[in-house]
C-alpha cells in the first residue's frame, strides 16, 4: 500500500488550493475588472498634480488633445468634409423633425449646438452629429399617444425637449456609473433586425406625404397604416405621388452611382440638397402649393431660442417623458456607440464607451435647453463624412457654421419646399437600413442570431419599435441564460500520438479509455444547470454501461473542469451530490483540471475532503495515467481497488 | 519555403471542421437536449403497441409501478408514517388555512382530497402532501389588497378557489412543456434567504394571535407589523400571551428532543396534536373563551363539498388570482421538487421533475374543485415521513383517511381549541426554517451567494414577499449574466516537465514563453462581451508589451479557445477584428482548440480563411512548438517570419 502511494505520486502533478485573499481585495479587484476592465486612470499614476489637471482636461474635453496640433492641411480636408455633411444635415434635419411631428426649424437647430459640444467632448474623429429616422418616429409614436401634436403642440414639444433632457440624463449617468457594457445588450442581430423594421415603419409612415394624405393613422405597424391608406384611397393626390416618385429615382439612383464609385461620394451627397432646391423651385414656379402639394411653409430667421423653462417636471407628463427618454436615449447611445467604434476600428485608433456616453449625455442635456431634440451619430452622416476625408471632429463644427448661417440668413428659402420631396429623402436613406444582405449572412452563420434578428423586425413591423426591441433582447437574454441552464457535457477520448483528450464527436480519431469515462463539462456550473448536470452526467455514466454491455466495468469517472470558469454553492453541492451518486455504483470520481476558483471553493465547502486532493490533477492525461496504473496494480496485485490509496 | 511549410505541418496536427448537418438535424438535437435531457421515451423505443400503453400509463401513473408489487410489511411502516404525519397535518392544516384567512376546515380539506391525487401520480416515495405557511401567507397578503376576507368571506374563498386551480393549470403546464427548468432559477441560496424570511414574517403575523389582539394590520413587513403591535399595548392579552409561551416552549424543548435523538421523531410530530387537545381541554375546563382567549368555535362536521361553481374566471378577480396563482404556485413547485429531490438523492431513486409538476398541477386542480386550497410537499412534514419510515404514496392514503375521519366525527372536538395554541404550532414550525447555518455556510464559500441570500431575506421582512423574490432571482440572473459579460482572460504558462499550459496567476511555477503571449478565455464570446473581450486583448497586448519594455518584442498571440463553449455572430465578428488589430501590430494570431461549434462557425463565416487554418492547432503546446520553430528558423534563416507560411 505504501508502495502504491509512492508510485501514484508519480503521476500526480498537484493542483493547488490558491491561498485564502482578504474578501475586500478580491472584491476590489472584481470591482475594477467589471466597471474599469480599460483601467482609464493608468496614465494617471506616478504624475505631478498640474500633469494630472491636464490629462483630466484632456480626458474630459479631447479637443484639448488634438488641437494644439492642428494644421491647415487638417482643416482644408474637414472643411469639404463638414459642408458636403452639411448639404445632408439640412434636409434630413427638417425631414426627420417633420416625422418626429416637430416644428420643421427644431431640425436645424438640432444641427447647430449639439454638434459644438460633440467637438469638444467626443473622442470619435469620423461621427458626424444629427438627429436620426428612428428616434424621431418613436418620439412622435410614444408622446403622441398622451399629447395630440395637433391639438396642443406648446405642451407636445415642451415634453419632447423634456424627454430630450431625461434621455441626456440617462446617457451620461450611463457612463459616469461604468454602466456602458449594457448598450452590449443590443447585440449586432438585434441591431439588423430592429434597424430594418424601423426603417419600414418609417417608410410606410411615409405614404402620408407621399400621396398627400391630410388624415393619418398614429399607429406605426404595417396593418394600421396599410388600412389607413386603402381607407381613403379618393383622397390620393396624384401631382404629389408623381413629383415624390421623381425624386426618389434621382435620389436612389445618385446612390447607386456613388456607391459604385466611392470618389463620387458627394454626387449622392449633395443629392438631398439639390432635390430640395428644385423641388422649391418647382413648386414657386408652378405654384403647386395650390393645386394639392404641401409646403413646409413659414420657418422662424434666427438661431435656437433658450427652452430651459419649457422642460415640464410635473406629472402627468414627466412619465411619458421619462419613459421616452430612457428608451430614445439607450437607441440613440446603441447606435452612436457602434458608429464611432466602426469607423475607429477602420482607422485603428481608440474609443472608450464610456467616455462617448458621458459626451452624448452632455450634448443631448445642452441640446434639449437650447431648444433641439434627440441627436446622436448617425451612420449614413458619419459615412458620408468619412468618405468625405474629414481628420477631425472639426467637420462637425463646420456643418454648424454652415447651418447657422443657414438659420441667420436663408429660412425664408425653405418656404416653397414641398413636402413630398422630404419624404423622397427620408425613404431613400430609411432604404438603406434595410439590411438584407447581414441577415443572409446570419442565417449561415448562426440561427439563433437569425431568429433575434426576424423577431426584432416582426416585432417592430407588426406590433411597435417598443415591442421589437422586447422581443430582442429577450431573445438574446433568453439565449445567454438557456446557454447556462443547458450546457454541454461530452464525452472525451485520447487523440492518438499526444496527450490530449478531445470530444469524440468532434475528433473521429479520439479513443475511449476502457474502464474510464472522461466527461467534458463546457459551462460556468450554477444554480440554473446544477440539477441538470447532474442527471446529465448519470445519464452518461448509465449510457456508458448499456454500451459496453457490462462487459468492461466502469471503474473511473474522470470531470474534465477546464472550461467551468465558475462555480457556486449549488455547483459545488451538485460535485458532492456526484460524488455520493457514483461512490454507490462502486465508481471513482476524480477531477483534472479545476480552475483556481473551482478549487477555493471545493476547499472551503470541505468538499475537496470528500473527494480527495489526490484524485485531482493537472490534465486528464494524468488522471487516466493514474486510474490506468491503478486498474493494472490493482489486477495484477488482486487487491481492492479501493484500499490502495 | 516549402521546407519549411513541410516541417511546420509535423506540429500541426490539425484541428477539423466538422461536416455540415441539415440545419433541422441539428435544430431537433439542441430541442431534445434543451426539453428531453432526460430523454423519458427511452423506455418506450421498440416496444409492442400494448407494452408501450402500460408503460405510458405508469410513466403517467406510478402507482401501477408499485402497487402490484406492495405487500404486508410496506403496509405496516406506512401504517405507522401515515398515522404520525396525520397527527401533525390535522394541527398543521387547521393553523395554516386560518394564516390564509380561510375557513380552518379548509385545511382539514386540503388534506384530504389532494394526498390521494398524490399517492396515483407522484413519483416520490418520502413526499407528504399538505398545505405551506408561506403559501398560505401569500395568498392572505395577494388576494387581501383586493378582497377584504372580513367583509366580503364568501368572494374571498372563491377567489382562493380559482388561484389554486391557476396555480394547478400553471404547474402542470410547466410539466406538460417540459419547462422544468424554470424552476431551477430559484437558486439553493434564494430559497435559503427567501424561506427564512417568510418564516419571520409568519411568525409576526402570529404576535396577533399571541397577544390576543382583534385588530392587525394586512400589511406583512417588520415596520408595518410592529407598528400595529405597539400602537395597541394597551389591548394585549395577558392570558393568551402566557398560554402561547407554554405550549411554544414544550413545542420547542420536544422539537430539541427529536432532534437530538431521531429514534424519538414521534415526539416532535405528536406534540401539535397533543398541544390542541390540551389546550381545548384546558379552555373546556376553566371556560378561558370567555376571559380573552379566543377560539376556533364551529367547525363544519362532513366531507369536502364540491367547488366547481365557486370557481370565478370574471375580471377584475381574475387577474389578482391568476397573479397569485402564477406566484403561489412557483413557490409551492420549488420546494416541492427540492423536497422530493432531496429525499429521493438520500434513497438513490430518481424524480423526473417535468412529471412532478404534472403531479402537483393536477393535485391542485382537483383540489380547487373540491374545496381545497393550495398544497404541495412541505420539507417539514416531508422529513417526518422519512423519519416514521414510510416506505411508499400509501402513506398518504393512510393520512387522508385518518384526516377523513377527523372529518366525518371529530371536528366538534375543536370547537375549543384556541387560537393561541394554532399560532405556537405555526411559531415553532416557522423557526425550524430559519436556517442561520446554510447562510453562514454560504458567506465562507461564495460571497455572491450569501448576497444573494440576504437579498432574498430583506426584501421579504422589509418588504413583501414578492419584492423579496424578484431581487433574489434578479440578482441570481444578474450575476450569469455578468459573468458571461466580463468573462476572465488570463495569462498562461508552461508547467515545467509537462505538455500542460496553465494560468500563471494560479500555478506560480508556470513559465510565460519568450515571444508568445498564451491568453486562455474562459466563457463563450457572445454579443454582450465581445466588445469586452476585443478591448481586453489589445489591453493584454499593450501589458505585454510594456511589461518587457520591448526587449523581445512580441511575435505570437495564442488563444486558448478550450473553454469557449459557444460562439455566435458577434463572437465571430470579435475574432475577425482581433486578427486585423494584432495583424497592424506585425504580430500573428494563433488559435488553440477551438471546440466544434467555432469551427463551424469560424468556417461559414470565412474568418476561418483570413486567420489561416494551418494557424489552428490541437493544444497549446502544439501552438507554441509551431511558433517556436518559426521563431528560431526565421532568426537563423535571417528571413522574414511572414514569408514562411
Amino acid at each position: 500500500m505504501g508502495n502504491g502511494d509512492v508510485t501514484l505520486s508519480e503521476f500526480a502533478r498537484r493542483v493547488p488550493v490558491p491561498p485564502a485573499r482578504p474578501f475586500l481585495d478580491t472584491f476590489r479587484a472584481n470591482l475594477k475588472e467589471t466597471f474599469f476592465p480599460d483601467d482609464p486612470l493608468r496614465q494617471f499614476r506616478d504624475q505631478t498634480v498640474p500633469r494630472k489637471f491636464m490629462l483630466g482636461l484632456k480626458y474630459f474635453l479631447p479637443i484639448f488633445d488634438w488641437a494644439p496640433t492642428y494644421s491647415v492641411s487638417l482643416f482644408k480636408s474637414d472643411l469639404i468634409a463638414g459642408i458636403t455633411i452639411a448639404s445632408l444635415a439640412i434636409p434630413q434635419g427638417i425631414s426627420y423633425a417633420k416625422l418626429a411631428n416637430l416644428p420643421p426649424v427644431l431640425g436645424l437647430y438640432s444641427s447647430f449646438v449639439p454638434p459644438l459640444v460633440y467637438a469638444m467632448m467626443g473622442s470619435s474623429r469620423d461621427l458626424a452629429v444629427g438627429t436620426v429616422a428612428v428616434a424621431s418616429l418613436l418620439i412622435s409614436s410614444m408622446l403622441g399617444k398622451e399629447i395630440s401634436p395637433v391639438q396642443d403642440p406648446a405642451l407636445y414639444l415642451h415634453v419632447a425637449f423634456t424627454a430630450t433632457f431625461f434621455a441626456g440624463l440617462f446617457q451620461a449617468s450611463l457612463g459616469l456609473l461604468r454602466l456602458g457594457f449594457i448598450v452590449d445588450f443590443l447585440s449586432h442581430a438585434t441591431i439588423v433586425g430592429f434597424m430594418g423594421g424601423a426603417a419600414t415603419v418609417v417608410c410606410l409612415q411615409q405614404l402620408k406625404g407621399m400621396l398627400g394624405l391630410q388624415h393619418f393613422t398614429t399607429a406605426t405597424d404595417l396593418v394600421s397604416v396599410l388600412q389607413s391608406v386603402f381607407s381613403q384611397v379618393h383622397q390620393w393626390r396624384w401631382e404629389s405621388a408623381v413629383l415624390g416618385c421623381c425624386f426618389l429615382f434621382f435620389l436612389l439612383v445618385t446612390r447607386f452611382f456613388s456607391k459604385r464609385r466611392p470618389k463620387f461620394f458627394w454626387v449622392s451627397a449633395a443629392a438631398p440638397l439639390t432635390s430640395v432646391i428644385l423641388g422649391s423651385l418647382l413648386v414657386y414656379l408652378t405654384h403647386a402649393e395650390n393645386h394639392g402639394v404641401q409646403v413646409i411653409g413659414h420657418l422662424k430667421k434666427g438661431l435656437n431660442p433658450p427652452s430651459a423653462t419649457s422642460l415640464t417636471f410635473m406629472p402627468p407628463y414627466i412619465m411619458v417623458a421619462l419613459k421616452t427618454g430612457i428608451i430614445t436615449g439607450i437607441i440613440a447611445l446603441a447606435e452612436g456607440i457602434a458608429v464611432g467604434r466602426s469607423f475607429a476600428m477602420f482607422k485603428n485608433y481608440h474609443i472608450d464607451g464610456n467616455k462617448e456616453m458621458i459626451a452624448f449625455g452632455t450634448m443631448n442635456m445642452v441640446g434639449s435647453l437650447t431648444s433641439c431634440y434627440l441627436t446622436t451619430g448617425p451612420f449614413s452622416r458619419s459615412a458620408v463624412n468619412y468618405n468625405a476625408g474629414c481628420k477631425t471632429a472639426m467637420s462637425n463644427v463646420i456643418m454648424s457654421v454652415a447651418v447657422m448661417i443657414t438659420l441667420l440668413f436663408l429660412t425664408p428659402l425653405f418656404h416653397y419646399t414641398p413636402l413630398v420631396v422630404l419624404s423622397s429623402i427620408i425613404i431613400s436613406a430609411m432604404l438603406g437600413l434595410i439590411d438584407y444582405e447581414s441577415a443572409i449572412h446570419l442565417w449561415h452563420v448562426d440561427k439563433v442570431d437569425f431568429c433575434v434578428c426576424v423577431g426584432a423586425y416582426l416585432g417592430v413591423v407588426f406590433g411597435s419599435v417598443e415591442i421589437g426591441l422586447v422581443i430582442a433582447v429577450s431573445i438574446s437574454v433568453m439565449r445567454v441564460l438557456l446557454f447556462v441552464a443547458r450546457p454541454r457535457t461530452t464525452v472525451l477520448g485520447s487523440i492518438p500520438n499526444s496527450m490530449a483528450y478531445r470530444r469524440v464527436d468532434q475528433y473521429p480519431a479520439a479513443q475511449s479509455v476502457p474502464g474510464v469515462l472522461i466527461l467534458g463539462i463546457d459551462a460556468p456550473i450554477y444554480f440554473a444547470n446544477a440539477s441538470y448536470l447532474r442527471e446529465r452526467i448519470s445519464r452518461w455514466i448509465d449510457e456508458e454501461t448499456e454500451r459496453t454491455n457490462g462487459e468492461t466495468s466502469l471503474q473511473y469517472l474522470i470531470l474534465d473542469l477546464g472550461a467551468v470558469g465558475s462555480i457556486d454553492t449549488s455547483g459545488i453541492g451538485m460535485l458532492e451530490e456526484v460524488k455520493k451518486i457514483v461512490d454507490r455504483s462502486g465508481i471513482k470520481l476524480v477531477l483534472a483540471n479545476p480552475g483556481s476558483e473551482v478549487m477555493k471553493k471545493l476547499d472551503s465547502s470541505k468538499v475537496l475532503e470528500a473527494i480527495g486532493h489526490e484524485w485531482i490533477f493537472l490534465t486528464v492525461a494524468d488522471a487516466v495515467a493514474s486510474c490506468d496504473f491503478m486498474l493494472h496494480t490493482c489486477k495484477s496485485n488482486g487487491a481492492s481497488c479501493e484500499n490502495v490509496v
